[in-house]
């Protein structure tokens, strides 16, 4: 089918590569010059405006979004809505909130559009070779879009998971679970390091990937990072998050779900940006307050 | 190679059959009739006792333990090395704390045999198809039995580790993990059933784990899981725990690393085996005296 392509950054632009190695015929378009030349250069064809764009896609037309999410998602479909007609299809396959996907499907139904939101994991590796997608919005029109889900997806690598907002929510919630995993991951490492024995990361990340019960991409990915940097010697440990984690705890609390693996995952990653803390200061006070002992002077 | 397995559990019996899949020649023993019997069946020469069992040995003799850590463990090389000679190998499949490991290492060395920590993954299908086997001990004398963990663990699936203890060090520190991922996961599925979406846990399992970043053999479980049992009614959610988790976090605690997601796994663990907590009549009690909330009364 033909395809129109929003954002053609590291996601995006893969995935147009993956769509047309699987015969479908994608046109982007980027406000970077920069992004919109390297898709040119791969073989696909950039258009100058979302309107541009629109004109070329033959009715009933469906546009895929990887675009940031949050304002740019929103600007992106502000602008693109009135130039799409009833029975078009927007695909966002971005990170937004599943909120404002649920938002945004109530909204573009009552203009007679099919609004799918579509978690999509698998790294920029998966966007190239096939994503793992997870699908919310009408199941009845997803039977139209399903063809391209087999193509870009690996094998078993997508699913219609329910009404809008549920493949953002799903995607939402995989990224807590992974936030999780990578820090659990990383305090097991960090436990080795301070043992005394003399650990290769890189050896044991590949040994725990070949037949133990943690096997696991993320774990893959451990050694590889390992291979490039035997003891990460050359990055701080600063973890920045992008913003699922974040709601993935705020929909637990919601919920009245516990979740403290989960919470405490990100309040790692938070902690890790900061040099120094207050709450240390509070502390360090509060011991040489009642028990007189050393606080470390500035 | 001819290898004597002590332990013909589910563990030691898939282990000895692998091992002789490969040609190697197995004797065993297990205290246990049943055990013994179903060895016999499923072909593998039992013996009455250790000292039987290390009669039929070649010099120089190797033992693999895979038993109960802890008491039984340290029973079964209490009877075992007085019946061994200089040059004999005792290997510890078991999850020993490496602790123990260590001080055993030293104690036989003195008697001149040789006893290697094998910290072993992959629960019983690993055994029977491969183990994964982390390794600690004399670097040169590994040599010996290398082509043993050549032939019984998954392709790049064994790692010696380094010195006495490292191989159970590293097993310890793997369950930890195991720990925090499992965790992880368990709470990503919690908030989906309070969500309202009507999501298919086996469904989003397995698309979760194709392509995804969390893709998993845990995730492989999970989705084997609630393809047995939807939403797991047929279960309590009581979490048992068997002593590598507390270890590492005991761990933790005396090289001072905060290992917050692998300590919470294990409190939320004990948490379960509780019906009612004590802290939780100390917090409503609380709630009572200073602000008048209404307590639940037995």
């Amino acid at each position: 089918m033909k395809v129109a392509v929003i954002g053609l950054g590291k996601m995006g632009l893969n995935l147009a590569l993956n769509m047309k190695d699987h015969g479908h015929e994608v046109i982007g378009y980027d406000p970077s010059d920069q992004a919109s030349d390297l898709a040119e250069k791969e073989g696909i064809e950039v258009n100058r405006s979302i309107g541009e764009l629109v004109d070329r896609l033959p009715s009933p037309r469906t546009v895929w979004l990887m675009v940031p999410a949050g304002d740019v998602t929103e600007t992106v479909i502000n602008e693109l809505t009135p130039l799409l007609v009833k029975g078009d299809i927007i695909i966002d396959g971005g990170n937004s909130n599943y909120k404002d996907s649920l938002r945004r499907a109530e909204t573009l139904k009552k203009q007679g559009l099919f609004f799918f939101d579509c978690g999509t994991s698998g790294g920029t590796e998966g966007a190239r070779q096939g994503i793992c997608a997870m699908i919310g919005g009408d199941e009845t029109k997803f039977k139209d879009i399903e063809p391209l889900f087999e193509d870009v997806a690996i094998e078993n690598g997508y699913l219609y998971a329910g009404k809008s907002g549920s493949g953002h929510f799903l995607k939402m919630v995989h990224n807590g679970i992974e936030y999780g995993m990578m820090q659990s991951i990383a305090e097991g490492f960090d436990i080795l390091g301070k043992s005394g024995f003399d650990f290769d990361y890189e050896k044991v990340a590949n040994v725990w990937n070949n037949g133990s019960v943690i096997r696991s991409w993320l774990m893959e990915l451990t050694g590889n990072a390992f291979s490039k940097d035997p003891k990460l010697d050359g990055i701080k440990g600063i973890m920045h998050s992008s913003g699922e984690g974040k709601w993935t705890i705020e929909t637990a609390l919601d919920f009245q779900v516990p979740a403290p693996v989960i919470t405490l995952s990100l309040m790692m990653r938070y902690r890790s940006l900061e040099e120094d803390t207050f709450s240390g200061k509070v502390v360090a006070a509060l011991r040489n307050e009642f028990g007189g002992h050393d606080v470390v002077k500035k």
